[in-house]
């Protein structure tokens, strides 16, 4: 069965070992990869305007179905048009299943084959997910690339359990097969929309879905077991031809080595001719190791919640703005980067900012933040292009480190 | 003595009534008027990027001297330039005196001849404002317009108290204008700094105030004593030839038509070619009988302060877009608005912005009621020119308060 109906092109062959640069079509634009995704968990990448993240670079954003489907619900986003509509942003999007959410997030979690009882971590209401109902809010939701619903385990995991929570995510993804195409075929309009309220407006509600094609990711699991990954992979592969593969329960707990090995191993079981999502994984260090062992796309909510803490991401390493010695400092948070904050803020008024409480600070940081990153995998794919990528992150990577005992 | 060192042109001659609109120039740019002044409390209007203000067409923000002495302190402000350079607004900027401040916010004050003690509304700190030293920070900060010291009182003042603060006041102009002539003149270099610490940058600092001219704006009291009023205009005009004239110690407690009796007692004593300031008042109702009354410039937090609560201004008066009956509404905040939040987001998304507790709903709402009271005051100016604003002002005041219960 073929379910890559988004095309990937690889305008460059592999330099360098296993990165490689290309383009990601989807119904909403292209994504030039490596990208980093920035995080909008609640419809909203957090701080920041639509208008920003376009004129950062930013290409395809990422939200989430456990946290839309209990605020503000999926049907309701659904019936505003789905999330491009809903959000105001145009270009492509990525939904997460919330298989992370509901074994990290929710409490009192129940797997079972079918599916997974939790309580919200917002007001303890309780809810189900299964393969098939993560789908048909993924579908509510109309987000470009859609995740299956996986098992996620926590990195350290035995070999027992990461086998277990594997193959049950690839016996979940062929039912999320089935009930797409069942969505897909069958036609039918929605039966049920947002619970109504008498003060609601009258029709155009409930809204069928957009119609625009939306690709699933299937997601590899298998824990740090590099035979488990490589089972999973093939597994997954027996079932159908994909448009991209995401890589998950990778950066939960485990050594980077033991990330680094799990990526080194798929690069050879996952097609080169598709997208690779390392999921969840976004600090500097993690997208360039990442990069150099073939994956072409990243997120993480990293970038925004340092930049509300106060935490900047510099060619030196992170800075924390609140401390004392950038009190009277005229320079930008960081001298090489051309972002909306560097190009007219010191670091002495961002401090300011971030004393008074005054909500400024927290924007410049986080559209700093997400700029960096969106920056670092521009400047990366043009060395893979220029062939020098190797070299050119191994000088990055001293630099960041040399001075981060500042941070 | 001239203190009028700006020019005021008024572009119309006085159409239906008082109402005037004119161009007040200053060395950061013109002022069409008449104007609302976003406030920017403590150097960053709460929520917003400079980038944002000068798109919506803001032209001329405040921000303030109590606040700005307390954090950052003033002297650090000049050390980066001044508040032009630390907050990158280049346009006008007018600094509140701190007046006002110390007699609502600050704790035990007490007031004699020589000026107040008080102390700080955040940690509790001894501080002392005279005449002199408002004129010092002022400078260092380095507003185009700058506020005197005044002795502010509740809007309900009885006569004898009405009368003591505001002959205060007019002595206070009195030594405001001596202590600026002696910083000017004495060309004498700035003694002190911030308190400095280990790990301070070298000079440049201490740093010199920017040496572009200020206008020091008098402030006219006397409380709702008409004649108290007339006696303070012609006090203050015996002291030179101002480049613009405060009206203080309104909107503070007492009866609308207490305030508008007020405003037509001035129009008629502070000269018809200087721009008049309307301290604190901002709401539309207010800017429009201010308008009509002769009032060139206005400030006030509510529009920030009100989006962040959730509430907005519409044509229809206000609404609170937390209440249920929005979300499933695909409609802008308001119809007719143009700005930047209007023309791309639903109220159902913004609601959900709030209720999931979404920065990016306060920077919405804050924008869209800055928004719209800074483009209440372009029509303004616009009608004024066809000489229709007297029409126009209450046609436009019958719809926003038609519908007004539904906030």
């Amino acid at each position: 069965m073929n379910h890559s109906t988004f095309t990937f092109d690889l305008e460059q062959t592999v330099r360098d070992g296993a990165a490689r640069a290309g383009r990601f079509r989807t119904p909403h634009g292209g994504v030039e990869t490596p990208a980093f995704m920035a995080v909008g968990t609640l419809a909203t990448v957090k701080a920041l305007d639509p208008v920003e993240l376009r004129e950062m670079g930013a290409q395809m954003i990422l939200s989430n179905s456990y946290h839309l489907h209990l605020r503000p619900g999926d049907e309701l986003v659904r019936d505003f048009g789905g999330l491009h509509e809903f959000m105001a942003w145009d270009g492509p999007i990525l939904t997460d299943s919330g298989g992370f959410q509901v074994f990290s997030l929710a409490t009192l979690n129940t797997v079972s084959e079918d599916g997974v009882e939790f309580r919200s971590h917002i007001d303890g209401s309780k809810h189900r997910f299964t393969p098939e109902s993560v789908m048909q809010i993924e579908r509510n939701l109309a987000a470009d690339v859609i995740m299956q619903f996986d098992h996620v385990i926590p990195g350290q995991s035995d070999e027992a359990s990461a086998r277990d929570a594997s193959e049950r995510s690839v016996r979940w993804l062929a039912r999320s097969v089935a009930e797409l195409e069942r969505l897909r075929d069958g036609g039918r309009p929605p039966t049920t929309t947002a619970p109504r309220l008498a003060s609601d407006p009258k029709p155009p509600f409930p809204r069928p879905a957009p119609s625009h094609p939306q690709a699933l990711f299937p997601i590899v699991q298998g824990g740090i077991h590099a035979h488990l990954r490589r089972e999973a992979a093939r597994a997954i592969r027996q079932l159908g031809d994909w448009a991209g593969f995401g890589i998950g329960g990778l950066s939960v707990g485990e050594a980077k080595p033991d990330m680094y090995e799990m990526l080194d191993v798929l690069d050879d079981e996952i097609p080169r001719d598709r997208p690779r999502y390392l999921m969840g994984v976004g600090f500097p260090e993690d997208l360039l190791e990442g990069v150099r062992r073939g994956v072409d796309l990243f997120d993480c909510v990293a970038p925004t919640r340092m930049g509300r803490n106060g935490a900047a991401f510099t060619r030196d390493g992170r800075l924390n703005i609140k401390r004392a010695e950038y009190r009277l400092d005229l320079r930008p948070l960081d001298e090489d980067c051309d972002c909306a904050a560097c190009r007219r803020f010191s670091r002495g008024y961002i401090r300011h900012l971030f004393l008074a409480d005054e909500m400024l600070g927290l924007r410049l940081l986080s559209l700093h933040n997400v700029h960096f990153l969106v920056r670092l995998m521009r400047d990366a794919r043009g060395t893979i292009r220029d062939g020098t990528f190797d070299a050119w992150s191994r000088q990055w990577l001293a630099r960041y480190h040399s001075r981060s005992s500042t941070a």
